[in-house]
C-alpha cells in the first residue's frame, strides 16, 4: 500500500488560501471556531484515517458482508471505527451544540469524511449516512423522535439509513408501493420491499435506524402520496428493552466493488409488525428526503474525488520508482533507464488525475461553503448562497463521479500490467468508484435536474446569480499577467455556456420538453467542466498570491505546481467542451423519436 | 445470462454487404470457397459459442486458476474447449492446406475469434495465442521445428504463449535480459524470467511452447541484440517421451478480470536445464515477433469489441423489459410505466454502445480484409494494402479497447444498480475489458507507434494512401442525398487530421521529438475517431444500397437502423474531435517540460 492518499497542503491550500474557511466565525454558529480548531480537528482526522481506517482498505474488501442468522455479517473492524467515529464527535460534528455536535462547518465535516474515504470508501458508508439520517431527524421529527433515536446515532452505537428505491421503483420514486397503515397508537405498520440499501443492517452496531418512503394508505398518486417514516430494526418494547420491529433482510448484494459496506434488500412487515413513526407531515416525504438526497449527492461526488485522489498518490508513487524505458531524446540502450515519471504521457496522464480531482474538491469544497455560509442572517445573501449550492449539487456529484472513473482508469494505465492485478490496490479503487454514477441519482437523473430544474428555476435567478460569480473571478484573474489568457479562456467558455442553455432552453418554452432535455447528460458534462475551470481559476489566482519572491522553495514550488496543474486543466480539459457544445447546439430527435427501428437487427 | 451476444445479421452485414468476403475467391489462395463456405463456418462458431463457450462465461471467472504442485489448473472446460478448436480446425483455420489449415480468409477467422469472445473472452485467450505461436514458427522457424511443434499445437494439444515481458522490461523491450547461451548442441541454454504471460501454463493442455524473446550472450545492447525462442515447457527427451524443459511457474497473478485465463510469472533455467531453439536469425527476433504482435493487438482490439458486443446486448435487452418512469410528455403516474429504451438518455446510451462497437467491428474487419487481399500477386496493390495495415493497426487496437471500456460503462450504467451487482453479468463485463488498452502494447505505445512510426513512415505514403481511400469513401457518399452531409462532414474532419498531422510533424522536423510526440495519445484518440467516422459511412453506403422499396420490412428496418446508428456517430461522436484538435494543434511543453515541480507540494 503507497505511504499517501491524501495531501494536507492541498487541503490547507482549499480551506484557507483558495476558501477563507477562518472568516466563517463572523457568523454566530461558527463564532467560536479559529484556524487553530480547524487544523487541529485536520490533524486528528489525517491520524485516525491512517491508523485506523486505512489498515482496513483491504481487508473489508476481501472480507466482504454476508447475511448469518438473519443478520449481516461485517467486517468486526466496522464496529471499532463506529465507535471511534461516534466517541470522537465526527458524526456530529457540524450539528448544534444543543444536540452534542459541535458546530463546525460542513466544509471541515466534509473535507474529513473526504479525507476518510480517501483511506477506505467503504468504511464511510456507515457514519456518512448516519450524519444524514440524524441530520433529517433533527430536521423535521418530532421532539420524541428525536429524544429516542438521535443520541445512540451521533454516539455510532446505532445505524442510519435511506431508504428509497424499491424493486420497482429506482430512479421513478413516484411508482413506491410501500405502505404505511395509520393505527391508532399514532404509529403506522410498515409493509413492503426495499432494495439497495446501504449499510441496510450489520451487526457493528446494535440498531438501525431507516429513514424510509411509504405511502399511507390511501395517499394520491404520485411523489404527491410519499410520507417520510422512521422505521428502526429494533424498536423500544414493552419493557423499555429493544425488540425486533420485522425488518428482514432478505439480501446482500454481492457487488463489483464498495464491498466492505453492505447493500441489502429489506422486507417490512412480514409478520405485520413493523412500525413506522411519520416524520413531518403526511405527503411531503419526498421534500424533506431531498434534503438528506442533496447532502448524499454532494457526499458521493466527493467520496469519488477521494477514491481518485487516492489512486492519484499510487500512480505517483509507482510514476517516481518504477524504471522503464529512455527519454526520445536519448535511446541510447546502454544507459539506465528512467523512471516512467520523466515519459510526456505518463504526465499528460497524472495531470490528468491531478487536475480532475483537484479541480472536483474545489467545486465540492466550494459547495460545502456555500452551505456554511449560508448560516449568515442576511436573507437577500441566504438566498444567494441556496441557489448557488442548489445550482451546483448535481455538477459536484457527477462531476466527481464521471471523471473519477476516469482518473482512476488513468492512474491503473500508468501501472500497467500490475494496475490489473489484486497485488496493488488500482483496482479495487477502479471496482469501488465505479458504484457512484449510479446511487443517489444516476448520472442521466442529475442532467435532468440541472437542466430542467435548476439553471431554469425562478427563471434562471441561479443561473444568473452562477454566471456573476464566474465573472468576478475572470475580472480577478485579469489582474495577473500570467493568469489572464486563462481568464479570457473561461470568459469565452462562459459564453458558450450561455448559447448553449439559450439553444436549449427555446425548446422548452415551444413545449418541446423532450428535445428540451433529450442531451441533459451531455449539458451536465459541459456544465461540469466549465465549473472545473472557474475552480481551477480561483485556485490560479489563490496560487499566484502565495507566490512569494522571498517564499520558500518548498512553498514556491507548491504554487508553482498548481498553476502548471492550472494550466494543463485549461489546455486539455475546458477544450472538450468544443465538441459538446457543438453536439448541443443541434437537434434533430436521434435519440427521441422512437419510431425508428434503431435497435433491432 | 441474455440470450444474445452479437447480431448475426450484423455479421452478414459487415462480410458480404459493407466488405466483399466472397471476391476473395477471384486470389488463388481462396479460391476453393464461396459465400455457402464462409456462411456454414460462420453458423458453426455461432452454435459452438452459445453451446460449448458462453455457458461457462460466468463460471471461469467465479473458479480462477490457481497453481498446485507448480502447474496451473484451469476450469476443467479449458481442455474441452481447446480439443473442439483444434479437431474442428478452428485454430488453423487461416493456415495453408499443407500444414492442416483451410485456407480460409484471416477476415474469417477474425469474426469467428469475435464471436467466441463475446461468448467468453477469456477462454478465447487460449486457441488465439496459440493461433499466433505456431504462425510464427511458421513463418520463421526451421523445418524440423515446424514438423516437431505446430501440429500439437494446431490439433488444440498444446497451448503457443508469446513471452516477451520480464519484470524490469514491459514497455521496454530494449532491456530484456533472458539470455540465451549457444551449446554445442545447436539448441541454447536459457536463464531467465518472463512475467505477464497469458495462458503460460495449464492443465488444458499437454505441453505449453513459449514464444520467447531472450538475447544471446554477448548480443549488441538494445533492440538489436534481441533473438526469437521457441521454449517447451517439455521437450522430448532421448527416450522420445515428454521430459520437463526446467521452466517454472512462480505466480499465478490475480488480476480484476480476464480471470478464466492464467496469467503467470515463469522462471526459465533454475536447473540450468531450460532449452531454447532459435527461431530465424540471431538478433533478428523483435522484427519476427511484430508479426505475432501485430495479429494479437487486431486481436485486442477485437476481443474488447467483442466484450462490448455482448454488454450491449445484455444492457438492451434489460432497456426493452425494465418499465421505470414515463416519458417526460406524460408524467401522469397513474399510467403504468414504459421499458427504460423510452428515454432519451437510455437510447443515447445503447446508441452509443451500438455505433462505437459496430464502428469498431467494422475497423478491425477492413484490416483483416487488407491481410486477406494482399495475398494478391500484384505487388504495387499488395504494398497498399500492407501499408493501410500498418497504418491502422495501432487504431484497430485502441480505438477498440479504449472505447469499448467506455461501452461497457455506459452498458452497466443502464442497469442502474443492478449493473454494479454480480447477479448480472455487466460487472465481469466492465472487469474484463478493462486490461485491454494495457497488453498487447498500452495506448501510450499505440499512439507513439501511429504518429511516430506509421504516419511517417516511406515519408507519409500510408497516410497519402489512406486519405484517398477516405475520399473515395466521400466521393460515393456523395451520390446519395441521405449520405451527403455525412461525407461533407467526414471531409472536414480529414481536412482536420491533414492539418493536425502537419502541424505536429512540423516538431519533429525541426528535431523536437518530444514535442512532436508529447500528445500522441490524443493524436490516436483523434484518428481513431475519425477512422471510424470513415468505416461508419461506409456501412451507411452499404445501407443505402441494401434499402428497397420492395424490400421485407424486416431488411429495411435493419438497414434503416444501421443508418440511425451512422447519424449518431456522426453527430454525437464526431464532434469529439473539435476539442482534440484544439489541444492538438497547441504547443507548450506542458507535459514535456520536467523542470516544473508539478506532482510535489
Amino acid at each position: 500500500m503507497p505511504d499517501k492518499f491524501v495531501s494536507r497542503r492541498n487541503l490547507e491550500f482549499l480551506l484557507y488560501e483558495v476558501n477563507k474557511l477562518e472568516e466563517l466565525s463572523a457568523l454566530p454558529y461558527f463564532a467560536d471556531h479559529t484556524r487553530e480548531t480547524y487544523d487541529l480537528v485536520v490533524d486528528t482526522a489525517l491520524k485516525l484515517a491512517r491508523n485506523l481506517i486505512y489498515p482496513y482498505f483491504r481487508e473489508m474488501d476481501e472480507k466482504a458482508p454476508y447475511l448469518e442468522n438473519g443478520e449481516v455479517k461485517v467486517h468486526p473492524a466496522v464496529k471499532t471505527m463506529m465507535k471511534e467515529w461516534g466517541e470522537g464527535g465526527w458524526i456530529s460534528s457540524s450539528m448544534p451544540y444543543d444536540v452534542g455536535g459541535q458546530q463546525l462547518p460542513i466544509t471541515l465535516h466534509m473535507l474529513c469524511n473526504y479525507i476518510f474515504a480517501a483511506a477506505n470508501f467503504a468504511a464511510t458508508g456507515f457514519p456518512g449516512l448516519t450524519t444524514g439520517a440524524a441530520h433529517l431527524i433533527l430536521s423535521y421529527g418530532a421532539d420524541e423522535l428525536k429524544e429516542t433515536y438521535v443520541p445512540q446515532m451521533l454516539a455510532g452505537e446505532w445505524q442510519g439509513t435511506m431508504a428509497l428505491t424499491e424493486p420497482q421503483a429506482g430512479s421513478s420514486l413516484a411508482d413506491i408501493v410501500t405502505t404505511a397503515y395509520p393505527t391508532e397508537d399514532g404509529y403506522y405498520k410498515i409493509k413492503g420491499q426495499k432494495i439497495f440499501i446501504s449499510a441496510g443492517d450489520h451487526d457493528g452496531v446494535e440498531n438501525v435506524i431507516h429513514m424510509m418512503l411509504a405511502k399511507i394508505k390511501g395517499a394520491p398518486a404520485g411523489i404527491k402520496g410519499i410520507s417520510l417514516f422512521l422505521v428502526p430494526k429494533k424498536r423500544f418494547g414493552d419493557s423499555g428493552a429493544l425488540v425486533s420491529n420485522d425488518v428482514t433482510v432478505a439480501t446482500v448484494y454481492h457487488k463489483m466493488g464498495y464491498r466492505g459496506c453492505p447493500i441489502t434488500q429489506l422486507s417490512m412487515g412480514e409478520n405485520d409488525d413493523c412500525r413506522g413513526y411519520l416524520v413531518g407531515e403526511p405527503h411531503k416525504g419526498l421534500s424533506y428526503m431531498f434534503q438528506m438526497m442533496n447532502e448524499a449527492r454532494i457526499g458521493v461526488g466527493m467520496q469519488a474525488t477521494a477514491i481518485a485522489t487516492a489512486a492519484y498518490y499510487t500512480s505517483l508513487e509507482y510514476a517516481k520508482e518504477r524504471p522503464q524505458g529512455r527519454r526520445l531524446t536519448s535511446k541510447d540502450p546502454t544507459v539506465p533507464p528512467v523512471p516512467i515519471i520523466e515519459h510526456a504521457d505518463v504526465r499528460r496522464m497524472l495531470l490528468f488525475q491531478r487536475a480532475t480531482t483537484e479541480g472536483s474538491l474545489a467545486i465540492i469544497l466550494q459547495c460545502a461553503m456555500y452551505t456554511d455560509l449560508a448560516r449568515t442572517e442576511d436573507l437577500e445573501q441566504r438566498k444567494r448562497y441556496d441557489l448557488l449550492l442548489d445550482l451546483l449539487t448535481p455538477i459536484a456529484k457527477t462531476y466527481g463521479a464521471e471523471t473519477g472513473i476516469i482518473s482512476v482508469s488513468q492512474g491503473l494505465q500508468i501501472l500497467g500490467g500490475y494496475g490489473y492485478c489484486q497485488e496493488f490496490p488500482m483496482e479495487q479503487y477502479f471496482r469501488d468508484i465505479r458504484i457512484h454514477t449510479i446511487h443517489e441519482g444516476t448520472t442521466g437523473i442529475q442532467g435532468m435536474d440541472l437542466l430542467g430544474r435548476k439553471v431554469i428555476m425562478k427563471n434562471g435567478e441561479a443561473m444568473r446569480i452562477y454566471i456573476a460569480e464566474v465573472e468576478k473571478a475572470i475580472q480577478e484573474a485579469g489582474k495577473y499577467e500570467e493568469l489572464k489568457p486563462y481568464g479570457d479562456r473561461l470568459k469565452a467558455a462562459l459564453e458558450q455556456l450561455q448559447n448553449v442553455t439559450l439553444f436549449r432552453i427555446q425548446f422548452a418554452l415551444k413545449g418541446e420538453v423532450e428535445e428540451f432535455l433529450a442531451d441533459a447528460t451531455l449539458y451536465l458534462e459541459f456544465f461540469g467542466i466549465i465549473a472545473v475551470a472557474w475552480q481551477w481559476l480561483l485556485q490560479g489566482i489563490a496560487a499566484q498570491k502565495g507566490l512569494k519572491s522571498n517564499g520558500s522553495d518548498l512553498e514556491n514550488s507548491f504554487y508553482k505546481g498548481k498553476l502548471h496543474t492550472m494550466k494543463y486543466f485549461f489546455h486539455y480539459e475546458l477544450p472538450r467542451i468544443q465538441g459538446l457544445a457543438a453536439r448541443l447546439m443541434e437537434a434533430d430527435g436521434l435519440t427521441v423519436d422512437t419510431n425508428n427501428p434503431v435497435f433491432e437487427d
